[in-house]
């Protein structure tokens, strides 16, 4: 820490020279500095994106801002949370080779990462918006859940290792702060930086915040958030966290990276699922989005049986760690032992997972930061349709979690509340 | 980090002059170094502890070893536990003021801590051994687990403090792997070091150890211990960690600290009464223990109504901390949504409670740390006796914890077992 330079954000103008002597990029992008071409390509809540293209190639310039890009300079946040994203993104990408944006650089002291620029991809919330029916994602999501999820656990790493990893990302406590307040808490109260469609859903609103069963739940999952540190989550795994081609898909953004319940990173990314399917409804200017939907539940589907699928095979191929030790098991020929542990772990995580994808619904609805998918319907009675489904749909995952038995159960609910009037 | 001095074990003749010029010491002893008399008591598993006594009075010291002194050499234990050690008394001093041992120097590099000699106390499994029925430990466990556990947690602290201390405690990573083979893994396969009455208990290990449910439950239990980073632990919490009088209890030996579930520390606390219980038949020499018997029953459910009533005490007048935050209850007039969420929270501590104290009983019988409640039976068909009912009320409570609905009903359960026929 001898010759750190302050902070200094960097904009289209400035960044060929201060990025220019990296070999990193001379090598991606050309020597040429002079003719590289900077846009601003930032559309997130909270950093400064660029894309730069040379003579060779082009890359992506990612930088953290010392606040909220979403509220201003009035919500500080650190510039540490891009150290966290970096290290969260080198340990996805051994842990699920090819899903994340390989890193070409980073400066930890300028919060700067450099990294593959993704092309043709899109991002997967504006694809599912434009009605994409994308072949892979449900697969491809599945698998990196699975993997990353349970690579990152005492299931699979040795317990110093782990202990080491909790501690450095348990310093990520401003970006945890964050979920903890706008996914847990703020929907459920007056909270200042609340906003929802109103006055249409004023009634529903006040129902939910009326709800003790719901509160309680919430809480309850707050709790499980905050305390259950089991492996390291992306933390903020969502349909705008994700790129896609028809044939690929990326995962990016990890910087609320820490270690939290398995469930969460899988329930947080089907409940966006489930507002794209609701929010259909409100994209049928150019056409019915039927079979979208039909698409939509269907991926939902496909993610939860692949992850089952897949954390099964690591299951019994890669379960070296401290918990449910072979020993215990295969080694005395208990494979039934192993395989009895394997249905609980699961089951909780089912019933976990149906928690989180509840109120990470309300909170896109109700709390700090909405989806483009509901955000883009312009007619304000269509718009709050659609999100009344979503919060019905979302208080009965939270506060019934423990008493469904099937994603077919939950989609045939879904399809139901698509069809009724609800205000 | 500069003047470091390598590690020296203490010894009764050097301890005088190495420690002679700290004022802490002199203040206690006198300036006389000369004159200190030094004695070694240590009978633990992992330290040396000295007695020394100067013209104005004792202090203990308190030395690590660079490995585990039960085991020898072979068995290499970092001296930074002593540094936990020292945090956690710091942190229990200021979350139940007067019920460990006041510190009166403390050297990270050496590994030794000076704190009160507490006098005329003795450790409190020596006096259940003994048959004393001392009356205030019930409800100053009670009270201790309350105090430390609430106030350690998410429910009471800042999300920043919190999260600094549970990074600053995941470094006691030999300290909880030990807990975590020991207590979970090792009672249930022939690990190396086990060993258990034999061959009289020969039979019934052989059926724990085929018992498939009760081995996944014992790993259900770890993957809680090792991910359920709720509060600050003592970490080994049983009767060898208290010292009492008629007047007094104090809790001492807090090296196991860590950040884990609420329910491990009440446990394993009870867990030890129970032992003693079923033990109380091989002490029987000079005189019949039936009242001994009634006390102990008595005491858990001291202990256990008292942490109950406190922790709720607390809920209702400290919870400050992010999780079930009076802003959505109390501050909306929702009284009894916060009781709702109380509920919740203390049936989940007892659920996992008396699954923390069926592995703690079956550890202290089969695996390597042995109870000189058992120990100290010489006859060892008896001996084998006593432990067989209390490895059978450790199956019943690890396996049905989730259908037990009070201590009256267990106790109920432990009178009829002390009466049967086991081996």
């Amino acid at each position: 820490m001898t010759d750190t330079k302050p902070f200094v954000a960097l904009c289209p103008e400035t960044l060929p020279q201060r990025l220019g002597g990296l070999a990193a990029l001379i090598e991606k992008l050309g020597e040429n500095q002079g003719s590289w071409r900077v846009k601003e390509v930032g559309d997130g809540n909270l950093n400064l994106v660029f894309i730069v293209e040379g003579e060779r190639g082009k890359v992506i310039v990612k930088q953290a801002l010392p606040y909220v890009r979403l509220v201003g300079e009035s919500w500080p946040l650190p510039l540490k949370r891009s150290y966290f994203e970096y290290h969260a993104l080198m340990r996805q990408s051994d842990r699920d080779p090819g899903m994340v944006p390989e890193i070409f650089h980073f400066d930890v002291d300028q919060a700067i990462i450099v990294m593959e620029f993704l092309s043709p991809h899109i991002i997967l919330r504006r694809a599912l918006i434009e009605g994409q029916r994308l072949p892979r994602i449900g697969r491809d999501l599945g698998l990196f859940a699975a993997r990353t999820l349970f690579r990152g656990s005492d299931l699979a790493m040795t317990a110093r290792e782990r202990k080491q990893d909790l501690a450095l990302f348990s310093d990520n406590v401003e970006l945890c702060d964050i979920t903890e307040n706008l996914v847990f808490s703020d929907p459920y109260f007056e909270a200042s930086l609340n906003r929802h469609t109103s006055p249409q859903l004023d009634g529903i609103v006040a129902e939910l915040r009326a709800d003790r069963d719901l509160k309680v739940e919430a809480q309850k999952l707050k709790h499980l958030f905050a305390t259950k540190a089991e492996t390291l989550l992306h933390g903020d795994l969502h349909t705008g966290s994700v790129m896609v081609t028809m044939d690929e898909t990326r995962v990016i953004d990890p910087e609320f990276a820490f270690y939290g319940p398995i469930a969460f990173d899988v329930g947080m990314m089907i409940a966006n699922f489930w507002m794209s399917y609701f929010s259909q409804a409100g994209h049928e200017q150019n056409g019915n989005r039927e079979a979208m939907r039909d698409y939509l539940l269907n991926v939902i589907e496909t993610i939860w049986a692949t992850f089952c699928e897949e954390f099964s095979d690591l299951w019994r191929s890669e379960r070296n760690g401290i918990l449910y030790q072979r020993s215990l098991f295969e080694d005395r020929g208990d494979l039934l032992g192993a395989e009895q542990a394997l249905d609980h772990v699961l089951h909780e995580i089912w019933t976990d997972m149906l928690g989180f994808a509840g109120v990470e619904i309300h909170r896109r609805i109700l709390g700090l930061a909405h989806n483009a998918d509901f955000e883009t319907i312009a007619d304000l009675d269509l718009r709050a349709r659609c999100e009344c489904k979503a919060l019905k749909l979302g208080r009965h995952l939270a506060v019934n979690r423990r008493h469904i038995h099937s994603l077919a159960e939950i989609n045939s609910l879904a399809k139901r509340l698509e069809k009724e009037t609800v205000i």
